[in-house]
């Protein structure tokens, strides 16, 4: 079932590297942040921003978030297109989305427009450039709170100056299981990144995903921070390929690779945790050639299993129980391995 | 690969009633019991009865235990073709074994002579026509040790009278993970029965696997000890039908079967209690037709996972490390699961 969604593909760094995320803020000049406008003020920020935007790129689908059923609201945030804050559909909120859920923009969450493109493995300048097209043309029409000093002004400081964040998604199965991705976030952390878990807090990252990010916005320019971040992901992506390689020398790891494999084809239940353990070791299992399994339809599973966008799988996209959701999640799982790969 | 041995096939009542045993202990008049035997004594014991029984079933392989390389010798016993005891190879001891594996005849075990039957399935009458056809003609060539008043004299008190021990091998997968085995047996061994797990000590036996037996040897008849036995095996096979149907609407319980043969069907390297727990959800789940395999595959399974028959597997029949055992177990297990199932 292909939908055009861009986690379907993987892209460059593909192995390693799950998603791109570029994220700008910017603020309407003659209107105070969000945390201080009331409910009309938000939404005549919302109608402003939508109006340009929409001129813009009128494929962008306008969302208003208080109206909109909780079960898509959170499967927006499982699929990382809004923050989790936002899904609460606080009234005035609103998210303009295009049909690939490349492009997300969130009007009235912490700053008045919060533009976020996404793209499929590592490619920061791609998403930089649209992400800086639409940045331009939404200046050449609106006037945002800009000051020759400080650069771009946001709600939050640390923000302030260039209001972006880049960051890239990245599985590290093997670093994980060998225990290097602690030594790895220390050093990282010297050279201005950050890297933390991306599901669950703690030092445990769920799935082995990861955020690898930029920390400082101010006294930088854009290209700079991007080219950093970029470097830095190609040197973790080849230690993960190297410790893969290590990993999958073990007996026991492979073993574990494999009845992975085995559980997800064949179990009738699965909890969220578990699936995306499970699926972290076929993923890698997948990338390195070692399950006959098409790693994309590994790679497009992840979002699926999170639990409100699972429920939204249901033909009538109702909310099931917890029980139900189990199985519903188990046989979407079995169906796409079996769609994808040689049986075993 | 079908070889003709009897396990291959299921019996009557072989959801349940794995294999039936019947055992006839014998001894010749004119010398004392083995155990006070020197080692030319038990020799010329069993050169008489191997002249005399391969004269009665020529088909009868003759097998020196002294000369028996180990693992051999250990694979007979886990294949319940002789004792364990006597797998340590005392000189004198030696087996005379049919191609399929359903007549085995230990000679200077405890007694001079231990005639079992094995046959698939709960097949007491039939296991103890074939066994005492082979006493009748063998009364007739030796002299055996007879009491009038006590009948068959054995070294052991416990088998006086009929010497005979008749015993089902049971597979009660629900009824264990019910928690009613132990009930069980408390109203078999009221009526003269005992029922024990067959692999591993304590209360829980290993894949669910029971040997159901006959206590009583003295002042009962043999037909009267296989009838109250095959009634008793129908009724406990009664009880595991209905406690699996009990079993298998609990979605967990069958979630634990199809994981059980997903893991079976993808694992690399497998430990034989673990297989042996495995396979005991997968018959369970192949016999109530909850899985797509043929039942019959599983059921072979069982007795070729045991450590020393799963070396006889190797090409050149040599005892693997450890290490190795594992990982050839897993493959055996996943070729004839292969061969023998539509894939899940």
């Amino acid at each position: 079932m292909k939908t055009g969604k861009w986690y379907e593909t993987m892209g460059n760094e593909g192995d390693v590297a799950f998603s791109t995320r570029v994220r700008l803020a910017r603020n309407l000049a003659q209107f105070p942040f969000p945390a201080r406008l009331d409910e009309a003020g938000r939404r005549r920020v919302t109608a402003q921003a939508q109006t340009a935007l929409q001129e813009l790129l009128p494929e962008l689908r306008f969302i208003d978030m208080a109206q909109l059923p909780r079960t898509q609201a959170l499967s927006l945030a499982e699929r990382w297109l809004i923050s989790p804050a936002f899904a609460q559909g606080k009234p005035g909120g609103a998210l303009l989305l295009n049909p690939e859920e490349t492009v997300s923009i969130m009007l009235c969450e912490e700053d008045h427009i919060r533009l976020q493109v996404l793209q499929a493995g590592l490619a920061l300048q791609e998403a930089y450039r649209i992400a800086d097209q639409i940045d331009s043309a939404l200046g050449a029409r609106l006037s945002l709170a800009f000051d020759e000093q400080l650069g771009y002004l946001t709600q939050c400081p640390t923000n302030l100056g260039t209001a972006m964040r880049a960051s890239v998604e990245l599985h590290l199965p093997a670093l994980t299981a060998l225990g290097r991705v602690a030594r790895l976030g220390e050093g990282i952390s010297k050279l201005g990144l950050t890297i933390r878990g991306t599901h669950g807090e703690g030092s445990e990252a769920q799935g082995a995903l990861y955020q690898l990010s930029n920390q400082i916005t101010l006294g930088i320019t854009e290209e700079a921070a991007l080219e950093n971040l970029q470097a830095i992901t190609l040197q973790i992506a080849e230690q993960e390929r190297r410790a893969a390689a290590e990993l999958l020398r073990q007996p026991q790891a492979e073993d574990q690779v494999w009845r992975a494999y085995g559980i997800l084809q064949s179990a009738r239940r699965m909890e969220s945790q578990e699936a995306l353990r499970l699926l972290s070791l076929v993923r890698m299992g997948a990338v390195r050639g070692l399950l006959p399994v098409k790693k994309e339809a590994v790679h497009a599973l992840l979002p699926l299993i999170q639990p409100a966008t699972l429920s939204l799988q249901n033909a009538a996209g109702e909310q099931p129980a917890a029980q139900d959701r189990d199985a519903l999640r188990a046989a979407v799982i079995r169906e796409r391995l079996a769609a994808s790969g040689s049986k075993i």
